[in-house]
């Protein structure tokens, strides 16, 4: 069993609430920026990536969301709804906000970073009243990403999202998402994630962001038995830590824990492995299946994307993980 | 019964924390403040006024706060070391900032208001990190002043504090004191309100301060009986809905529901009501009396103080409170 | 001769433009303001002060600049009316700005200092498009204090208006008048003063003052003499450079040199006196006086208001200096 | 004669002072930017553009700016230096700034725009103790670009820079380049330009753009004539005022007016043709021609910028202009 009961009778199964955002892909890539000369654009943002995701695995799928009035919000929304993603809930900033912008840097396979624009940015604009609560009402899982609690009004707007979804029982995937820009100080982050993860039903984060959650707790050896326990203190039933190349391991409020099998990749980049990872993981559990089965699902969709030179355009859908799963188990698949 | 169940064994009865500022009283009253030409110095503050008050009725009292580097700020400091309250968790300043201050204008007794200076304050410039935990770990009571709530880094400071009385269990009293100047938008006074409400034993605000919290919901007959309902599903024990001069309500979670007593005065004006009500009526519950005979304690007090000309100043003793009752019962007070 | 020629035919002997605010005067002096109990309101501002002192000496004067819509804004208007200056284009703040703050400290009549309130004060935001035209050009002198440069749109304002002043042949006198507080940089202050410096007939500033606009020179001597001669070479025929109490030297660009006599005093506190000493010299120059004359003229105007509590309030008459000269010669007045 | 001066014996010929950014410039074209999916990476900003069109003309170029401290600030820097630009007072930002980008969108030949990214930019973060005066004053020209004027501390960094090139003989171009986002106001905009203008001694603008500088002046009939008067009332020897299609008027202080043959292009787009008209215009100037072949000589530059897809790359070396003039002779290019 997985631990968590998804509501029945909703007429969607996925709603998203964050970012939405323009990557900028290096064209020319193994070099530093400096010599790239082209980019490519998408769509970006953690929480885009992974209803984009959830949207191809065949799920009905919303977003809660705030693009600029300008041609890069406008490509935006048109994507999403090329997706079949509902955007109802997408407003048109009237400030003069910006689209985020991040220029990907692929030095070599593992070695990747990031150039942020993240200056007056139409997302974190979104507030409180913009929130459709009847759309969260009628989705089965409402999914927060932490970016969006960096600065106001974004920040309760999503506070006032989670507290919808919990009088509508909507189940509540929180994850973690940690960017150091835009947040002020690491207290503030502190004190926003432990409001959001103490009202979640499934958590998602790497040890790190873990860690940044704990900075008024007492967890010296940074154990994650410690944090999941907390964490099922309040409303959680699974939480999910990953540790990079070691894996995720998964915990869940029965006392479980469990590990994911993992796949070769021939890897372009890393960007985009945990937002298909969520959606294949989400995606299991969402179907009935065990959190093994999930977990292994999800890794199977990271491996996609990380094989790609994009995040959500390279986003699968099922027969795609399939397909990946079954060449893995005939070899047909290595490592690079 | 009281309803509410204080630790016992703790070094402190009662700590609040918010702001310490100076009240800029006119000397020369009903009169527009243009006609006013001299101002007497106080302490000023809603939660720094309870803490006196709390004080004066014989608690070890404490508090948690940031002052200016400056000469209201130290006579701030000076002032409650004097009143015998603990100052270790009142810091100073290092960012220029200074000390909030009201200018006091009473037109007459009924007509009153305030000129306030609030730009750069120092008690809003308290962070998370100042907070100490050890303090609220060993007090019976955490005094939550809503103002506190109405900007980072003050914001998380107060929301980190709630967190610690409730891993502690000290009890949480919420006075949600609001202010309109500060805040953003009535939505942010409602996210904030809201996570603190949650996490009370004890709330004490007007119909319109509850109105605030209630933006999100559905309470159009503004009903007293479903704002106390709402709270008692979290965590509350009682919560005291005030009415201006139809008196205050106080409902407990079990099903109960008081009416105080009212009390003769003199007034001078209103200002320091609502904060000689608070402490009186927490000293009553702290000393286990009923509900009725601690809010009939907190009118008396608040007698006291709009008899006066200062609010901090005027905060009575045991024996000043009881004397007025029974000149009250003497039928020695009568109403101006 | 005087080396000033003020234009004849003008409505107005004396326009000035800068901040308008409120000195707290402490009623308790000689000891630190955390045991001063009460303070007296009084109209401040060095501009404002300046102005009042040319309205006292019998000069045709008005103001421009911005006031707080509050009691504090509508006190400052009230006295500026009953002291005959035009009040015209001080103009109302509409955003929600306060009235600037000044409490006084008087440790002693030699150790004096002032605890500023200067954040969101209505006075900087005077916007280019309220400055009249049509006033400066029916003025004789325009007095521009240097404090009304620290922050837009004030900044600009005083930059239009200086140049109003040139456009009409209207004599600009600047007061450099520098505070620390709500300039961001030296290298700031210096860029502003040295543009209407440049621009100006009357500089008048201490050494310090003289050296903020002096960063990006040559000048490590720091001599008054090439001071006063980089200003002779744009537009001024008097630099007066004061020394505090070794006193002031008058140049002027007929290369001369002017240090003026002193006069004993009972010294209260040092405040004030270097505006009460601009109005008694600009009105000397004004009545065709010598530069040697005004300056005596303008010392006694200042011992006057450094003998007194206040500062706006103490701006001495025509009749009142004339006697405290009288008197001095008469060996009536003794320092103490 | 060109009536102006240039100072002989300088190690530069020409430097400019102003923003240093990124165009990003799309690849298809001809559409709006919600379909263009790919962008070529350029060097840009307006004074960027001058300086390496003057650099490829023959001048000795130096270049004051600000870039921020990431691949992008490494890229203009590194571009900069292979042209043969000297750097010596480019400096890096150590604030966290970000690099200005410019998306160019081109609907079609004539119907061009811009997608600006200005928050938070490194070029406007430039501040006065960062101006080489000695760079300035080893230079014949200071090229200032208006942009630059639109915020502190860039904008008194500026402001310096033109009080040193007086100090130093230095002749002082002033290109107007008002670009709306990043001024708070209009009146903001007029100010500082009046300042800038009144010690230029060449001015080159659009109508519109000369207009924001009469906001307080009385020009209804918009009269080039006027303007132009104006600043020969200053310092200015020749200004020139462009009106787009009809072509640029320049005026010279010994009373001449001037007007340039244009030349045919098949255009791509619209943007850069200020930039390369004023490279080519100054060339002409600083090689003894006179207004009216320096004009022509700008023309013809300006023809080939806006015949290629970008701006900085495309700035013509002499042989490029030469050429492009004789094939127009020659009737070999005609319009599009």
């Amino acid at each position: 069993m997985t631990g968590v009961a998804f509501p029945i009778g909703r007429s969607f199964d996925f709603t998203a609430i964050g970012r939405l955002c323009i990557d900028l892909n290096a064209n020319e890539i193994n070099r530093p920026m400096e010599q790239t000369m082209t980019f490519t654009k998408y769509v970006g943002g953690s929480p885009a990536n992974i209803a984009i995701g959830m949207s191809r695995l065949g799920h009905r799928t919303a977003f809660i969301g705030k693009i600029a009035n300008d041609q890069m919000g406008r490509f935006i929304r048109g994507y999403l709804d090329k997706e079949g993603i509902d955007t109802r809930n997408v407003v048109d900033d009237r400030t003069g906000a910006v689209t985020g912008l991040a220029f990907t840097e692929i030095m070599s396979p593992t070695d990747c970073s990031i150039l942020m624009y993240r200056d007056n940015v139409a997302d974190l604009k979104l507030s409180p009243s913009e929130v459709d609560e009847e759309l969260i009402a009628s989705s089965k899982v409402l999914l927060v990403s932490g970016t969006a609690l960096a600065a106001s009004p974004s920040r309760e707007a999503v506070l006032l999202a989670v507290d919808y979804a919990r009088r509508h029982g909507t189940i509540v995937a929180f994850d973690l998402d940690y960017r150091p820009y835009t947040w002020k100080s690491e207290e503030e982050t502190a004190t926003y994630y432990n409001l959001v993860a103490e009202k979640s039903d499934i958590l998602i984060g790497t040890r790190e962001e873990f860690d940044c959650t704990e900075k008024f707790e007492h967890n010296p050896d940074r154990s994650d038995r410690y944090t999941a326990s907390k964490w099922f203190g309040h409303s959680a039933d699974i939480v999910i830590i990953k540790h990079g190349k070691e894996g995720s391991i998964a915990y869940s409020a029965d006392g479980g824990e469990h590990r994911a099998r993992s796949f070769p990749a021939k890897v372009v980049k890393t960007f985009g492995a945990g937002d298909s990872y969520a959606a294949g993981f989400l995606h299991g559990l969402m179907s009935g299946w065990t959190i093994g089965k999930s977990m292994e699902y999800g890794s199977a969709a990271a491996c996609i994307v990380i094989s790609s030179h994009s995040c959500s355009d390279a986003m699968p859908t099922v027969s795609q993980v399939d397909d990946y799963i079954e060449q893995c188990a005939r070899g047909e698949i290595t490592a690079n």
